[in-house]
């Protein structure tokens, strides 16, 4: 699975911290943690907003990247700040987090992803806000790959993500998503899936036996990435079990490593 | 989840232990056990052969209808064990486990289930031997459907079981149960789905990892029963958690009362 680092993320306030504090080691150190916990991408997020977030997003792309060799995950909405981080960012091809259906967001963003040959994340958000069913996603992430397709983006550079919403505000909401991970997949079998998947058991008891439920049953139906905690030793055995039950895996030879390594242990 | 509780089986040596010995205690307390950890059915399963089968399965039910309350899974392929059983047994309607495509087998064993108003479990074989992949279960168990159906056995006391087989002999094995589980679902969605699931690990390390993960996306993909221990707490919260993830537990009020219980402590 392609794990993306969640971790160093400013709307958690120790990130937060370090991130207003320009606390070099905290940050770097959480950076080579979730690349040896096995992240294919890290993300950077710092959650701040406006020139601040230009100026903070800058400083975490130029100190994390001396220290991993993993790609970054740019995270931002805000097209200036996405636009300094790619100026400076110097590792290999970089996700940008995240793109929507929104047209004034298509228009400040398209052009950023085309011109930098980046991977991008594909919200199945519209102008018309959250997406409400899982044909309501279905109809939205298409016309969104739709349009990432026709700018000249290939396939395999999309990562969509179907929103995760909490079960607790409805107990379809776990359904709508996979059955929207399900109609994707079949539609773009050569796009990603991906996704903020702990959103889903927001409010509810024992999220991390829901989360990585979930994480199970989206690769059953086709997900093959992720927006997650790497350093979560249960979500990622769970992952790698997934993968080979899903037929993934020749001959279980990443379960059977795994399992030599001690990361199925838990 | 319709959990039809599995260890009651005289291919597991303290059980045949038991059963030669007569240990009434050691069976009804294991039957005991199952119903208050959450089976909806108690598999009971002699495990010997020919005439002595008859007798000790006859054993089997007559001292476990004593002790529970749910159902029995009737598990034996001998139509003369199966007649005798349920000659004796009072307790609510019983699954007949089970029956199969193979001409001989149905020419057996309808008559038994028809006669009796029990449910069935209809294993995806035929007279060909072990189905291959995906599209083979659906062929056969399709049929057999049909069959059972024709035959006057309403759709909801068929409980489909699609044949696991291990992962370690083929690394598409479970890739081909979940698609046979999705395409008979799909296209008999009245009729239950369940399996013997712990099969797919069968050779792989850390068997139970891989057995509640299979179960999460089985049900992602229409599972709704199994044949699997009760007792194994993280298996059961699994499926608690499945459930609701799938959309199948309104408000998740089972899930908050698994909570409540202490059952999702894992």
């Amino acid at each position: 699975m392609i794990v993306i680092g969640e971790l160093i993320n400013g709307t958690r306030k120790p990130i937060a911290a370090a991130i207003a504090s320009r606390d070099v080691e905290y940050i770097t150190s959480l950076a080579c943690q979730q690349e040896a916990a096995g992240a294919s991408y890290v993300d950077v997020n710092a959650g701040t907003g406006g020139d601040k977030e230009i100026d903070d997003l800058e400083w975490l792309v130029s100190i994390v990247q001396e220290v991993i060799s993993v790609p970054l995950s740019l995270d931002s909405p805000n097209p200036r700040a996405l636009q300094r981080a790619l100026d400076i960012y110097k590792g290999p091809t970089p996700i940008i987090n995240s793109i929507t259906a929104e047209p004034d967001r298509i228009e400040a963003l398209l052009p950023l992803v085309v011109s930098s040959g980046s991977s991008v994340i594909a919200l199945c958000l519209s102008e018309k806000g959250m997406p409400s069913d899982a044909e309501d996603r279905i109809n939205v992430g298409s016309g969104l790959v739709g349009q990432l397709i026709g700018a000249g983006i290939a396939a395999d550079r999309i990562f969509i993500d179907p929103v995760v919403v909490p079960l607790g505000t409805d107990h379809r909401a776990g359904g709508w998503v996979l059955d929207a991970i399900a109609g994707i997949h079949a539609a773009f079998p050569e796009c990603h899936l991906t996704g903020g998947l702990s959103n889903v058991s927001y409010g509810l008891p024992q999220r991390a036996l829901l989360n990585r439920i979930f994480v199970a049953m989206a690769i059953a139906h086709g997900l093959d990435s992720a927006i997650i905690d790497p350093m979560d030793k249960a979500m990622m055995a769970t992952a790698v079990a997934a993968e080979a039950l899903a037929g993934r895996d020749e001959w279980c030879m990443n379960y059977l490593q795994a399992h030599r390594d001690g990361r199925l242990e838990i």
